[in-house]
């Protein structure tokens, strides 16, 4: 079984537990809070050295890092990866697009904005960067889904996956998503996909029903 | 043939010039001036929406963007993209890397510093992150390298190809490489592979054997 490094509401890592949720794919989620510097220990760094989540233990001392990666490689032979070359290609495009344009600037925004108490005071100066390339990177993906349902091969992918970590938090983070109907549209189709877990949603909470009928008896 | 829209001093646009070469796929290159704006304009945006180079044709309006993308596509099927699941993973782990923790960082630096007349006046407020995160990715890369020839599959790949776009160059914008011994020697290494061009090197240079024994003469 996998067991994942990760932290509730790190868009990176959810982007790795909503896939492992799609997938139906059973793990051992541990939480590493980056913010009291979890990621930082002598003994995190030993397994990523770049002191992130997500990180995913595939075998017994063998990790892979970088979320889109993780993605990646647990899509493989799965619908979730796209088959043709020129598909596969174009939803690592998306991929990389998400890490160089949307994660920087709505990652951020979303970090200093909804979890650091006081972050805004912290990041004046930077805000307003991230809120110009933000919306930038926002307007790429307005223009492509107003002609498709999906960012590669017609279908959901691991583009998808990627995307919509951060994109779906804009809005706790002063980006406004009406001007931006399709991205709208693609978050709900997202959504809908059989499997979908929210953000929130953490495998060590996961009720049986029998406990669920206790909950609200 | 390909056709390459391609900034000379670009290190991402370097990256695929880089790749080709090594392949030795024939490819026409487009020089695109992003400091005149020429990946600004109307034509160009209909072509990449992003407005960035490199981008490459792949066929007649088929476009593909993203330096690290455009690796993975043109590596298909050689020793440049690695073979087993968890190598591929591993490569990819290292070119999302590059693009977050290494090109926003020494790439910015660089295009700042040695490329725009001024740049080190303009961006003096953001130059001491872009040095402290550039060194950070340089410490983790050089771990990496004392135990390894090559970041991916014991070879070197596309991973490799797009961490020596910006880490070739890092000591023309005031970062100091000699501390990383082991980045050194993998830099040569690259180098001395069949193909290898330097990122001055331009297809529309390229002299026959004819034309080069006659500048010689």
């Amino acid at each position: 079984m996998y067991k994942l490094y990760s932290m509730q509401r790190s868009g990176n890592s959810y982007k790795v537990r909503l896939a492992l949720a799609l997938l139906g794919a059973p793990y051992q989620a541990i939480e590493v809070d980056i913010l009291r510097g979890e990621s930082r220990t002598p003994e995190f760094l030993a397994k990523n050295p770049s002191g992130q989540v997500p990180l995913l233990e595939i075998a017994e001392g063998r990790y892979l890092a970088e979320s889109n990666a993780i993605l990646w490689y647990l899509a493989v032979g799965t619908s979730l990866a796209p088959e043709s070359r020129m598909d596969r290609a174009e939803a690592l495009q998306w991929m990389f697009f998400e890490q160089h344009a949307l994660e920087p600037n709505i990652g951020a925004a979303y970090f200093w904005l909804s979890l650091v108490r006081g972050g805004r005071e912290l990041q004046t100066h930077a805000l307003e960067d991230w809120m110009e390339r933000g919306y930038a990177a926002l307007q790429v993906m307005e223009n492509h889904l107003k002609t498709h349902e999906f960012f590669a091969a017609g279908q959901l992918t691991v583009a998808d996956i990627a995307l919509y970590g951060y994109t779906h938090v804009a809005d706790q983070c002063d980006f406004d998503l009406a001007a931006f109907p399709s991205i709208g549209s693609w978050l709900r189709r997202v959504e809908q996909m059989p499997g979908f877990v929210s953000m929130d949603w953490c495998p060590d909470l996961e009720v049986t029903p029998s406990a669920s009928i206790a909950a609200d008896a």
